[in-house]
């Protein structure tokens, strides 16, 4: 059987034709390297007027470098991050933040569906200070988690707090901050909690490999984009990273199309008329799936993410065609035990 | 005046036809991401080819990245890499070798026109130990240089050879190695000589910012691409950092194009019938020039580099006209002392 | 009440009467810096005698020093190290490794008494290559396992076996090996094992700081002084980390006081007449103690280490004396419920 | 010949007897670990003392350690210090400072007898911004410096002031600042100018292996004993260190045998009857010297550590006796050509 990428994650889809031809619209004529062109500073306005705020704004090609530079920023190689114990930084980059922030500790915390538990968090906080371990400087916040779920905001507003109280810097990684807009989350409120840095993410939303990180405290500004072009992440045609941004933020295409991919998602459960592993907020439906049916699925040509709790991981992206979730969801249906 | 960044560097232009339509043509249908996918294969394939070689080839967006990520295979943070002392590694990159290598040390070494040499070579390599010193465990040459200069071949011979007999590993950083090609540099002898890791750019010869890392010693392939993971460059829908790479080799627009950028430099310094601070054998011209000339060319639009020690530099490209270099060439006449 | 240090670990007790001697004997005249001295020879030849090897032998001031520096050597910072869930290096050295290793990971393995279980092992090393992982490049063992326990020789020949089958290097954390051989592990046979680095103690033994990291790989000493300095680890006046040992390992006092040290845990369980929480096979006692019988003990002044897992640590040293053991025995008993 | 070390470094000297006796009376009894101990809290107090300070105290092994601690604190992994060329943080460390600090740089500035001019400084700190650069975070200071020059206080307060008006931290290396304080340096005086963290040096001053980091600026405290855990520096027997500092600080040891260093480097000189090639202000005498008088030199016994400009240093201990300076002071004239 031709392998079929479809729902193996939202990356595997290409760029989204707004982002393509913004893309294309960039390349006419010579621009200023690193950065300080037209369509960089273009972006980057529009990254503010979506969150409604003054910040500093900075593209890279990937989410483990803009979580990871992040990371770094808010936290020396001594310290540690609080941080959900699935979180993407955790469990899906390879140790990319140790590495950027040289030795710096990601200290697991429990809760539900990856989202953190504020009595973990706060167990963790209020531990016996002891030179056996790093202390905690910054908490990282997963919103969606990576199962898909989301925070409410008074959870968010909560969680800061806490963070806040107990002297740390906040980092929220959104690589899929669109599909969270799109599920109803006001990123203007978002954007106006204490969190000091941002990440949005433009490459699942449909863009060829952008993020944006948003310095909400300007302060971690400074010298910031040495640790960009210092960790090989400074562009010299900066351009082409930020044109993807223009053209599916001023076209709409970034919630839009993310409201796509949630609407497959809820397809496809609705569908299966099952109950799933995780709450289906999002684009990702989470099924419990026995190995030999995850086996029989993969025989037919269907590629997809099997964890080791027994779950089958099913993602949705812009691409992704209703016509598609029928057939994956008759395949999920006929291979059943 | 609006500025004119023609000159200013080789990656102020934009993509060249070939690399964008095949961009375009890789966009098509769902991949299977992280580089696993078929462009990815197909572009390593031609880079090998290009070489003559059965190497090891991985491609991450700059330049920065694919020096460091070499160096940092290459050399211990306690070791240190032998590097002319205007490299690029050196004196471009924001201290990338030492982030990515923990700390690497890189030791300056002298040459004209940015070329080592090898009596200094010699003379650092036979330095006295000392605890005080990190130990040299590589050598990193750029061709063509910092100044657009290139190495014959022999001089690589000699250069490589002399590190092997003292156990160092060789690093080439040949981010303009397209304009040596062009100059007749044999792409295929120097892809068997004893180099443990090549850097072959794409940028710069006229993608939206690709490099391929060749590593020509395929024992430092082992875990590879964690450490592209982890230091956050290993994209996602990596097609999109390999097919400007089908589109540039397999029209011969990699070589041809640099072939035109070459010309450019050596229409400028014709025109301007003055003797160069280096020799133009590639895509860049660097003129003596005083601090009031400069200010006059500037007044005017015109934007180029201007170093420490008096010279101007003038970067073509692909995408240069004849018609510029001309405009350039009178303004430089007409802004004379 | 005034505190009692006696039990709350072996590294509050002072140097021993040979340890103290050697170093005052040391202390005479002028001597070469940074290890390059007759003592630090004299001392590094005594280390090979104990283990019959032809190894490299360097000395640190600690424990975390000399392990990190073994994992550093051994695993780069893209790759990961093995380890048991609860050892030192994971648990109580602050992120040590990630730091001296740039960000390389601990990847934890299960198994009772601090002792890695073969079954866990080998799922880890058998699970499907993923990039988001850094892959296991090293397995480190601690003996005696941070819960005092130890490995039987065939079970470490059985461990270093499955990490070579699997291309790993090995560390072995001996910080208490003198415990370990006082209690009979013939140090020869494990130094003819297939291990890359042992790091043995002399701190706990009764030394005022200084950890011998022994290359049994001897291919690792290239350049590894560099390590050692560049980490502000290379005392310029070495001799006072080597005397110690002259005098420990000279008068067989490094065994013998640790066969005191390991009779005095045993007396402890033995007056007690309970079940320990770990089998006490070298220094350490591990009690189940509620909260409230750890208060009233800590309220008659004697200090020790509680664990989340409700016990209670006590550690006998070369400075423990009978009394002591009469004494806390009759207060612990003297607390219970 | 015997070789004799007494001049090769103020390192090859053993402990002062003050030192010693302190570290012998502090080894008594059981004591808290891991610098919690009543010996480290008692040493800190006589530092402050000392200076006149409300500072953290913190005593590490070795001057590579609390400068590199220091520098990592101040300075992120992107940025750089700025630091007299011939530093020992630059020259003298095997690149400490970019390991601690994660590839920070180390941006040299020129300036006589190792005193960093402030010209030289000033055009570093007013250069274009560029993102090929590390930005400048911090500045390094060495009293004495590299050559056992002193600076007068008013040239270090307009260091500190220049610093401090381009948003820098401020370092000051004091290895040998026991020697500047024998030569009139007002140490309370120096401790009221804004510098960040002074790293006061114990180990040349006659103790085993202890330098004392104080951080003048206590809002760097925080964590900081993480970052000593972190990097190995944290002995369990804390005591150790900090003991031979109550030996020396109390008796006032640790100016008075450095006023003796001084006063025997000044003998050497004034024998000679020649000029230095810096000024003799410490314990340290640089002299041109041929090859051939080295050679000669050297046939006869003595060690001492010859330059690649041509000098040879010679420098003076505690233990420098008149006797030995005078059988130097013969030999060097009985050598000359």
């Amino acid at each position: 059987m031709t392998p079929r990428f479809d729902f193996a994650s939202d990356n595997t889809a290409g760029m989204a034709p707004e982002a393509l031809a913004a893309l294309v619209h960039a390349n006419a004529g010579a621009a200023e390297a690193y950065g300080e062109d037209a369509t960089s500073a273009h972006a980057a306005r529009l990254v503010r007027e979506l969150l409604d705020v003054d910040a500093s704004v900075h593209f890279v090609p990937t989410g483990t470098a803009a979580n990871a530079l992040a990371l770094a920023t808010l936290c020396g190689s001594h310290q540690a991050v609080a941080v959900h114990g699935h979180a993407h930084v955790r469990r899906g980059e390879a140790g990319a933040p140790g590495f950027f922030g040289g030795g710096l500790g990601l200290v697991p915390v429990g809760g539900e569906h990856g989202r953190i538990a504020m009595a973990d968090l706060e167990r963790l906080l209020t531990r016996p200070n002891s030179s056996s371990d790093q202390p905690i400087a910054a908490l990282s916040i997963s919103n969606p988690t990576e199962y898909g779920a989301l925070y409410p905001l008074d959870a968010l507003v909560a969680l800061v707090g806490m963070a806040r109280d107990h002297g740390l810097a906040v980092h929220l990684d959104g690589a899929r901050l669109a599909c969270a807009a799109a599920a109803g989350l006001d990123l203007r409120a978002l954007a106006r909690l204490d969190i000091s840095i941002l990440v949005l993410g433009g490459t699942k939303a449909g863009m060829p490999g952008s993020e944006a990180i948003v310095l909400l405290d300007k302060t971690r500004d400074r010298h910031f984009v040495a640790r960009i072009k210092q960790s090989g992440h400074l562009l010299s045609k900066g351009r082409f990273l930020a044109a993807p941004w223009i053209g599916m933020l001023e076209s709409g295409a970034w919630i839009e199309r993310s409201r796509h991919a949630n609407g497959m998602a809820r397809r496809l459960i609705d569908r299966l008329a099952i109950t799933p592993a995780h709450p289906v907020e999002t684009n990702a439906v989470f099924l419990a799936m026995e190995a030999e049916q995850r086996a029989r699925l993969r025989a037919l040509g269907w590629v997809f993410y099997g964890l080791a709790d027994g779950h089958a991981r099913f993602l949705c992206s812009w691409s992704t065609t209703e016509a598609a979730i029928d057939e994956l969801a008759d395949a999920i249906v006929a291979t059943r035990p």
